[in-house]
């Protein structure tokens, strides 16, 4: 039976991309030898990581004082150096949900945190509006999409700051104006690629103007001037990115990823809202077009576990909620096809028949 | 034409670690999904990260109280990490090499550096014996094999304090004696898998001794206690280490690597020693098993270029010496078959022949 994989990350990949990245492991373009056998200092990989490098810019439309780094760490690892680089007295987060409650957490560490807007109040069921920017902050943060909540924001803000993105689960889902982002990064694991490499997308001249020393390793200069290979990167999932930046271009870029995932999310947004046993958790303006979290209705709120498990037996996988929303989450991320979305409608009509 | 594989990392991996790695990345032990598009937090994964610590511990002997971390950002992160973790006043490191050097660099931020041993009066050519350890450290650095110069302590130092041990180049090479060391860690893209992942081993009890605050993802007991499951662990990479760790377990574990070693490092170094054409840069006592370094003899140094020419189009791949050193540099991974020394060998014989 076919899987659709709903997995909120690591996630479903584009099938080329699995081809092409297991064939490469077997043997890199038949050189005889396998992709995680070559020295990373070789014709073999510098040529790959260049590509990743451009492909990523020209997809995303970054324009040539943009620097592509791809390193290892996880998101996590930037909330502690993006303060590391970038804060000198005070900074303003936007609270919107687990992973920038994290963000927040680290930012604390190296100077005073503003919090300029929280959806805490209602579980982080919306994304705040209206944000007020003061105009003495080092750097404003901003989480785009929170996986967890199934919130995003589908616009880019005016910030009179940087304005620095964590886009973990929602880059490359909708063209962005990157001119207004001094940095954007994530975890390459939703719509970029494996785990294991994290991509920061950062203006130069944002960096050099903290007084506090920075190991070599957390000072984003380092990884520009060495073009992301001051040490080994990790060689496999910069791979896998690339693959997967070329399947975005040949499916018509971010513009048509956008269309696509607009035609998902309405499709499984329309039937949440028709069908008596379920509902929406987010507010739907801010409705994420990655993470489509719902719950049982209340009166079927005891069907829970058995719709999961009709699910499963459907092939749905990794559908369920994050314990802190409970109920179900389909992520549908770039490669998920809109195929497994009609599927998973299935499963909810059926279910609907079965039990309403 | 069959390549040997000499690349000093990422370099040579068990052809069935290669071979599983990307049947697992076509599809996962057939259960319909990649590898790479597994959740983490899955009953896919989570056993694979446990076996992998499990056998990590089982083949270096590590007692109960040390724990195995996989993380991400390379060695070079633990430089900073190391002293971030474990530096109150005052550390010691040895100076043995370039890696050595970068760790001492980062070490400086943090507080007093102590440099008890150096070999760079001769450009790193041995490792420094009978070192004076003070008992006032917070703990010692020790670069156990160096890659560039191809030298390596073929012992476990005794130290009154904490011994920190950068083992990249030669974990689990031979057997050590855990119980001497409150850390060992490194790349894994020598012996123990692709680039991505970095494994930590670490007693417990050296941690919580500093006083300033170390962020989160810095932080070696937020790893330990979430069991590398803090944040998205690097999936792909901790596959393939798993697939070597039990390579190595098939093949008679790390006596067994040790003994193969022994015997690949003493055709070459036999043959550099016996040939007039070649001479090693290493002094003897110090010559690493890892890494055999050499040049051509002083009166055949203007053959330098066309005994490489001449190697590759024998197969052998990743032999270039690291300009630091010069000439020629032989990597002997637990992974190279001897089949690859002995094929070098030929080729030295062969053009001693046809030069000298």
């Amino acid at each position: 039976m076919k899987k659709h994989n709903f997995s909120a990350g690591p996630c479903i990949l584009a099938p080329q991309v699995i081809e092409n990245t297991a064939n490469a492991v077997r043997d890199l373009n038949g050189i005889g030898l396998s992709l995680i056998e070559i020295s990373h200092r070789t014709k073999y990989f510098e040529p790959i990581m260049e590509e990743a490098q451009k492909n990523f810019k020209e997809l995303i439309g970054a324009p040539d004082n943009y620097h592509v780094l791809f390193l290892g760490g996880g998101a996590s690892l930037q909330f502690a150096m993006v303060p590391f680089n970038l804060m000198e007295k005070k900074a303003g987060y936007i609270e919107t949900g687990v992973w920038a409650k994290k963000a927040i957490k680290e930012a604390k560490l190296f100077g005073e945190v503003e919090v300029l807007a929280s959806s805490a109040d209602s579980n982080f069921s919306y994304f705040p509006k209206n944000i007020n920017i003061p105009s003495d902050l080092d750097y404003v943060h901003i989480t785009t999409n929170n996986t967890i909540y199934g919130t995003e924001i589908h616009h880019d803000i005016d910030c009179p700051v940087t304005l620095v993105a964590d886009m973990s689960s929602d880059i490359m889902s909708r063209p962005v104006d990157v001119t207004k982002y001094g940095m954007i990064y994530g975890g390459a694991q939703k719509n970029l690629g494996p785990a294991g490499v994290t991509f920061v997308l950062i203006r130069e001249d944002i960096l050099g103007k903290v007084s506090r020393q920075i190991p070599t390793m957390l000072d984003y200069r380092t990884h520009i001037k060495e073009g992301s290979m001051f040490n080994t990167p990790p060689v496999f999932a910069i791979y896998a990115v690339n693959e997967t930046l070329k399947w975005m271009k040949q499916m018509g870029g971010v513009e048509k990823m956008y269309e696509l995932n607009k035609a998902k999310a309405q499709l499984l947004y329309d039937e949440i809202d028709r069908n008596p046993m379920f509902m929406g958790t987010a507010e739907k303006e801010s409705r994420s077009l990655m993470n489509i979290c719902f719950v049982m209705a209340p009166e079927y709120k005891e069907k829970e576990a058995e719709f999961l498990e009709f699910a499963k037996s459907q092939g749905m996988e990794g559908l369920k909620g994050h314990r802190l929303v409970g109920g179900f989450r389909a992520s549908t991320y770039n490669a998920l096809p809109i195929e497994s979305v009609k599927a998973l409608i299935d499963c909810m009509r059926e279910f609907e028949k079965k039990n309403a």
